[in-house]
Formats: C-alpha cells, structure tokens, sequence
C-alpha cells in the first residue's frame, strides 16, 4: 500500500478528528431538508421565495444592498472581476500569487474573460498598502483574500485593511472581497461581516467551508452591480432551474454554526499552541487569526505517512487524511476547525501530542 | 387582477392538471433522497463513486465512451462547441435561429467563447440536409435540437438524420446534439439512445424534462473530448465540491421515467387529438413526435385567460398557467406529457374538451 492510501485509510478507521465538521456524506443534505416543508415551491431560474429570502438576509447580513446565489465561488468571482473590468474598459486586475483564480480555476479568468491579474505580493506574503502602491500598472479591481488560505490563513491587521480600502477608493480601483472564509475571521478582526464588507465594493462568500454547507456562494454588491452579474450568471451557465439544494444547506448550517466562529478560533490557537510544542512541528501562522491553519512537519512526507498512521492506530485519533511534500525535508497539512474537535476527550488530546512529540523525537 | 394573474392563481386551484409531473417542489428531492444510504460519500470536484457511477451509467446508455455531469445544459453545450470550435481552429458553428444558445443564453456563447453561430433553416421549420449543403461559410460544428423545441418539438425523419451526419463526417463538420429532451423522442423513432447518438460526435442531454429531476446535465462523445470538458467545467465555475443532490435525484427519476415515455407520447397524440377537434384551437406540430406539443388558440391572450380560468373553475382541471402572445389574434402556450395526465379521470378530461370547444365557439 502506498504512504497516501495507508494514511487514508488509518484516518478513516479513528473514532475522533481534529478539524472539519465530519465525512461529506448525504446525510449533510438529509439533516438540512428534515424540517423542511415538503410543499416549499422551488426556485425558477433565479425567482421564487426559496432563492430571494436568503439572498435578501445574505445582503442584510453583509451589509450590501443587493446579493445573488451563485452554484460556485469560482463563477461568482470571475464574473465580479469581469464586471468591474468592463465598467472601466480595462482588462487588468490585481491580486495575490496564490489567489484561486490563479491557482485553482485552470485560467478560466484568462480562458473566458481575457482578463489579465497583475501578482502582488510575496507568495508567502499577505499583500500591504505599499505593493499596492507600487504598483506599476493601472488596474480596473484589486481582490483581497481574506484570510489569504494557501499560506495558512493569514491576515493583514485593521488598519492595513482600512488604508488600502480608502487608497482604492481614492485612486478609482474597486476592491473585491474573496470573503470564502470570512465567517470565520469575524472573531479575530472583533467586527461585523457588514463592518468588513463596507471596505468593499464587491464581497463573496462561500457556504461549505466553516458553515459546512454542500456547496454555493454569495455575491453581493449595488443593485445595478448584482444585476448584471446574474446575466453573466446565465451566460456561464450559473442559473439554474433549480439552486435550492445548495440555498436550504446553506440556510440551515448557516444558522447553526455561525454563532460558532468564535469558539472555533479559539479551539484552533488552542490547538496550535499543541502542535507548536512538539518536536519538528510547526503551525503557520504560528497563532492562528482564524479557524485555520497549515501544520508543517520537518521531515519528508514519506516518513511522516507511517508515524502519523501509527499515531492513529494506537490513540483512536485523526489528525489528516494526507500530507502534502514541500521539498525533501518537509510537508504539511491544512486544518480547519470544525464541530468535530469539541467531540475530542481533552484526555485524548494530551495523548496524542504527547505521543506526536515522543515519535518526531525519535526521528532526529 | 391581471390576467396573467388570474390564470395562474385558478390554474394553482385545480385538482388535476394534463401536462407535467407536478409542482417542482422540495418533495421531489425528498423522495429520490428517501431510500440513499446515509453514509454514503458525497462527491468530490467530480470524483468518487457516487457522479462516477452515473457518468458511466450515462455513457453506456447513450453509446459513448465517456460522459461527464454537468450542473446545467448552458454550460455543457457552450463547451461542446468550444472544443471542436478549438480544434478546427475556426470560430464557427451553424444551428437553428431558435436554439436554446441563440435565444435563452444572454449570448454566453458569444460574451465568453467569442464564437459566430451561422443561422440554419426558417425558425418555422427544422434544418434540412439542404440547408447545410447549401451553406456558404465553413464551420467547426453544427448543433441539431432534437426535437426543436420551440416550434412545438418537430423532428426531420430517420432519414434526413442519417444523411445530415454521413454528409458531416464526409465535410470535417463535427455534429452535437442538443438532446435536451432525447428520451422523449426515442419512441417515435423507435431507436435506442445509442442508435441516435451514433450519429453524432458530441451529445447532451437534460435530467429535468420528460425524466422531472431537480437539474443537471450530460455531456457524452469520445474520452478525450470530455476529459477536456472538465477543465471547462472548472473554467466556467461548474466544478462543484458536491454535485450529488442533482445527480441523485436525476439518477432516481431516470430510473423511474425513462420506461415511461411510451406512455408520454401515445398521451400526448391522444391529447393533441382532443385540442385539434376544438373550435379555433389548434396544435404544432399537428401530430406530436415527442411528449410535447404547443397548443395555439385563434383568440388574442387577453380574451383567451379569462376563459380558460373559468374553464379550470367549472372542470376542476387545468390545462396551462400561461399563454403568450404571438399577435393580436393568437396566443399559445406548451405541453409537455407527464405523469400527471395518466391521473385524469377520461370522463373528466372528455368534459374538459367538450366545455373548451363550447367556450371557443361563443367566441366566434
């Protein structure tokens, strides 16, 4: 058996998790729909009661006029930046190195928008007022991530946020909020969604990361703005006959988990300070300013695989189903906290950072 | 009221409609959810069991080597088009003036792939071989929507069929199939999925007409055309993390209703009868070749709503929630058969037509 199928397969047989909220099976949908009258009309094309509630309480929340559910965050920002480009007739966007369009979405920005993303920023960097600054080259939309995700959920502090807010503005650059885990940041900034959001001239946001919804996403914005994006909506592809799967989930853990994100932020710094006290292990950000953070481990991924299935083995807990190689000495893994580690026995936990520690001792 | 109002609201009071399945409401996916095991794994970004299951279900059903599920047809098609468009180099396609991507698609089409549709045949009729021999333009593609739905859903015979596709093979033209409502012409052609499909390179078809799933799509032809379908998908944002609560319900409704559309078609010629004894009504196609047809009143819409509503007051049944105006002397609206229409007592129904006729005649 390879290293990535026995570490999965050890994963798969522990009683507890760290992260997440659990397996993505069908029961997610299930429990969302249980409560739910079976006479709810779906929605059409966009209309219906179902659809526009949730888009109208998305937009209170977000503090927007206007929002629009969109199958996949993927579209919803393509079609933003798109929006914004075409409004100032200029192809040109910035955003970080490790933005998803860049990395995630096989050029489709590119491919179907022609649009052309300057990279700010060191990569392992969150971008600063001054590389915005800096900036050679006149764009129509700079995108914010917020946290930045590939480099373990990073986060520039208030004040950065709040000058490169007023620079845009000043300068006629639309600032675009990739928000796919802003639920989650609420906690560390001490704000509203809609306190962050009016930094913003275009926010998205997702519902199956910390909400644990199936899949989905609001756009939200002006009302002329949110119009136009639901024609390039349908011009994707995007605007289905039906959305309400998606809308009911996300509605419903919505409701459940966003009075959560707190409790999940301190639960990850808890359990970053564990990580970071054992031997040739690390977190990054070294405190967490979210739900999330990477976990790295000095060693190749081919060692680890079998210490971390070990682990698993003999305390009953999973700490990731993968480690991903970042050269000949080290990888890592992403976390999110979720409702599963509240599940964890606090005994356990001792455990098995005590163990974690005496196996990575073992191996200087 | 309004008499767009009017209608609607008496047609939602009926007890028995003639066309359709029902209301689209969450019980449709409660049902096809009911007997899912629980734990079974949701999808993932297009892998695992639960989408690859169908896809090959799908492939093998429609004779192809490869199917991919798509969240919308939108989407699907675009991209058919995209790729062949690519590897002929050329931008051109040819299709119907009334094709779903000329008419209902804000020009995705031409906003995102930048690709030039030739316009085939008079909207009235389907295309015919000579209207492709007889093409000036060079084309990477041509589309054919069997059956062209909004003329009423008309079909060219067999014959035309074949010598459209020997002709394509012969000239390089790459032949899609827009099969949105594929399972619903096979009885009148008395030919399998595969038979038909045969004849194309590129096939798509629909899982919420004639088989009343929630949404979704297949896309089907040779391995490497859909596996570059997928890096469009992702492109266009269709790429979702989950796409099971549209899979299964397509899956579960297939199963339910693909051996039904016998029934649909004889129902929809025997109800297409009715209509056409009735004064001043009439139906396009005459003699229907799917399970739908349209049904035009020689009256102009305002006149037409209110005696239909109180057709559906004085009979308990409904026949349409909508007509819409072609001029000031006609209106229309379409069928499609469902399984509602098996539930309506005959006598109930042969007083409908009976009343309708009588309605139609005062008019005169």
């Amino acid at each position: 058996m390879s290293g990535n199928d026995l570490l999965l397969k050890a994963f798969k047989q522990t009683k507890y998790q760290l992260s997440g909220h659990g397996v993505r099976d069908i029961q997610t949908l299930k429990k969302a729909f249980e409560h739910y009258r079976d006479e709810q009309e779906s929605d059409m094309y966009g209309k219906g009661k179902i659809i526009e509630e949730f888009q109208e309480k998305m937009a209170n929340y977000l503090g927007k006029e206007s929002a629009v559910f969109f199958p996949s965050g993927t579209m919803a920002q393509q079609i933003a930046l798109r929006i914004w480009c075409d409004r100032k007739e200029l192809k040109k966007v910035a955003y970080h190195p490790l933005c998803h369009l860049e990395i995630h979405e096989q050029d489709g920005l590119k491919k179907l928008h022609h649009i052309e993303p300057i990279l700010l920023a060191d990569k392992d960097s969150v971008i600063q007022l001054e590389d915005i600054v800096n900036m050679k080259e006149e764009i129509a939309c700079l995108l914010l991530e917020l946290p930045q995700r590939e480099i373990g959920g990073q986060l520039p502090d208030s004040k950065t946020l709040e000058s490169i807010s007023s620079y845009c503005r000043e300068k006629g650059i639309k600032l675009h909020l990739d928000g796919a885990r802003l639920f989650e940041i609420l906690p560390f900034y001490q704000k509203s969604a809609a306190e962050i959001c009016a930094l913003f001239d275009s926010v998205y946001v997702s519902f199956y990361k910390g909400i644990g919804g199936i899949a989905g996403a609001i756009l939200a914005g002006e009302k002329d703005f949110i119009e136009e994006s639901k024609i390039w909506k349908r011009r994707h592809g995007g605007d289905l006959i039906s959305l309400y799967p998606y809308i009911v989930s996300a509605d419903y853990y919505f409701n459940q988990r966003i009075h959560k994100m707190v409790q999940y932020f301190e639960e990850a710094k808890e359990l970053a300070h564990l990580f970071n006290q054992c031997n040739m292990v690390s977190t990054r950000p070294i405190e967490p300013v979210s739900n999330m953070f990477h976990v790295h481990f000095s060693l190749p991924k081919e060692k680890m695989e079998p210490i971390l299935a070990d682990l698993y083995h003999e305390t009953g807990i999973g700490l990731t189903s993968y480690v991903r190689e970042i050269d000949s000495d080290e990888c890592y893994y992403e976390l999110s906290i979720g409702d599963q580690f509240a599940d964890v026995p606090k005994e356990k936990l001792k455990q098995v950072f005590q163990l974690l520690d005496e196996k990575m001792r073992e191996q200087q």
